[in-house]
């Protein structure tokens, strides 16, 4: 039995990678030799066409990225928009990563009162052929809402702490009487909680999602919880950068991980990347993945 | 063009119900003439076959409930517990409720940055030939995690404010330095983005779920958000009485459904309703919303 914690820093370190790709289907960036764009006329009757088309997407990206990354995360709304067709792509696009010894980050921010998020659990975690390593949550229902997804110790929960986006401010932001802000007693509440889950990296089960859009916070908040790893989306489009991420790592480079999805995933929409074609949309992915992982190994050696 | 929350209100009037049915299938509470329980004994081969019994069971269900309520609630933890198979089964009890006249708050608490808080918008609330009336959504985000799911006036979002569970008080009690708690300012929040979205009967399209667990709470949230109508969970299995749910409604007996899933679901378990035996479950079903109707309508006239 190994704690869910120490299989991903093990991966991490094996790969020396502190990349997660993100795997978001945005069905209006996928290359037309892949999904014909006149399917999206009609969604609905092209459900099951447009899922094929997407797991044949995740699967040539994995194939290009499995030895770049420890970690991969499908967003499950891009997969949800599909409908039954696209949970079918889901558990396959999982069932191919596993293939392929990557690690799952089922990335649903799902969230619930005791014996629903117990459900939710049995659901991504808990199946037995095939099954998420770990899961994001959202914390805003306090311990009970947490303690399903941390049952088994092989899984983790990466729980919301500080989001990406612009809005993150408005609750997170609100300042308690105490004088820390929501975010931090959020911080201070995964900590607690993860205390009882920690593995021999010294990192929680209970990890936490912090945005790379926020450097002063990231910063802040890794000085403060030693033993949370983060998960540290924001980078690339959303326009956090190499820099920024810095200081979401510990002393010796360990207890994050950075994700990337539409920069990695589209690559080769960018000009950076367009020699290669959109047939070889999975190239510049991964030539992408690649420059991303020395980046932040290079920053980090700094 | 109706807005949902005119919609709602209206349905509730017409029914003289204000109550929600929650469609909450565990596994293990279903009557054995519904599903054999030797199916649990390996719920991932047998999840078809699980699955058919349980859109058998919600059907019944709706056929016995469906003059009784206005609106539905599917959990949708309890569908993704069964897999691929599962997501079919939510979205065919959604169209037999749909074909019975039912509103269907779909209880999924999704939550994401805009551009995939979108893509759940898009997932639940705007496909063509099925698609929620409503969604349960987590406002940790921030207003642009709830703007996606309130661009179509037609539908509505119903966001965590005050939550049933225990530790409900973990992070929402939290003192502001302002002396508001968190879960005050989540309401003044969400009465906020919501005054955008207000619809005839005076109340927005942005709601709020208050848990009947905390009538202390709910009493005083209800006198400082006039335009923002509630969910009440927790009425029943998690231990609110009608007299508890009293302060939710305003003056005229509006504003506000209060939730019941296992106490109506699975009423044919309780002493109360055994002489019905486990093969009319949707009789005993029937039985318990039309109490609770009349308890909830006898409180109000009080």
């Amino acid at each position: 039995m190994k704690y869910f914690i120490d299989q991903l820093q093990q991966k991490i370190e094996e790969k020396n990678s502190r990349i997660c790709v993100g795997l978001d289907p945005h069905l209006e960036l996928l290359p037309e030799n892949v999904l014909a764009p006149e399917l999206l006329n009609d969604l609905e009757s092209n459900q099951k066409e447009i899922a094929a088309s997407v797991l044949k997407f995740n699967q040539n990206l994995i194939d290009a990225i499995s030895d770049m990354t420890a970690v991969v995360k499908p967003q499950m709304a891009f997969y949800e928009k599909l409908g039954v067709p696209g949970m079918d792509c889901l558990w396959q696009t999982m069932s191919y990563a596993k293939s392929k010894k990557l690690l799952i980050l089922l990335d649903g921010k799902r969230n619930d009162i005791g014996s629903t998020a117990k459900a939710y659990a049995e659901s991504y975690l808990e199946q037995k052929n095939i099954a998420a390593d770990s899961i994001t949550i959202n914390p805003y229902l306090g311990k009970d809402g947490v303690l399903p997804f941390l049952e088994n110790k092989e899984k983790g929960a990466f729980a919301l702490l500080r989001t990406s986006n612009p809005s993150a401010v408005d609750l997170q932001d609100l300042k308690l009487d105490d004088g820390r802000k929501v975010y931090q007693a959020v911080g201070a509440f995964l900590q607690e909680v993860g205390s009882n889950y920690i593995g021999e990296c010294g990192y929680s089960n209970l990890a936490a999602v912090v945005g790379a859009t926020y450097p002063k916070e990231l910063k802040e908040i890794r000085a403060q919880l030693k033993s949370v790893f983060f998960l540290i989306p924001g980078f690339g489009a959303q326009g956090g950068g190499a820099a920024d991420i810095k200081a979401g790592f510990d002393k010796n480079g360990r207890g994050a991980v950075v994700n990337s999805s539409r920069g990695i995933n589209f690559a080769y929409r960018k000009e950076e990347y367009n020699n290669f074609g959109a047939e070889n949309y999975a190239k510049a992915a991964r030539a992408a993945a690649e420059k991303m992982k020395n980046e932040i190994n290079d920053v980090l050696n700094q």
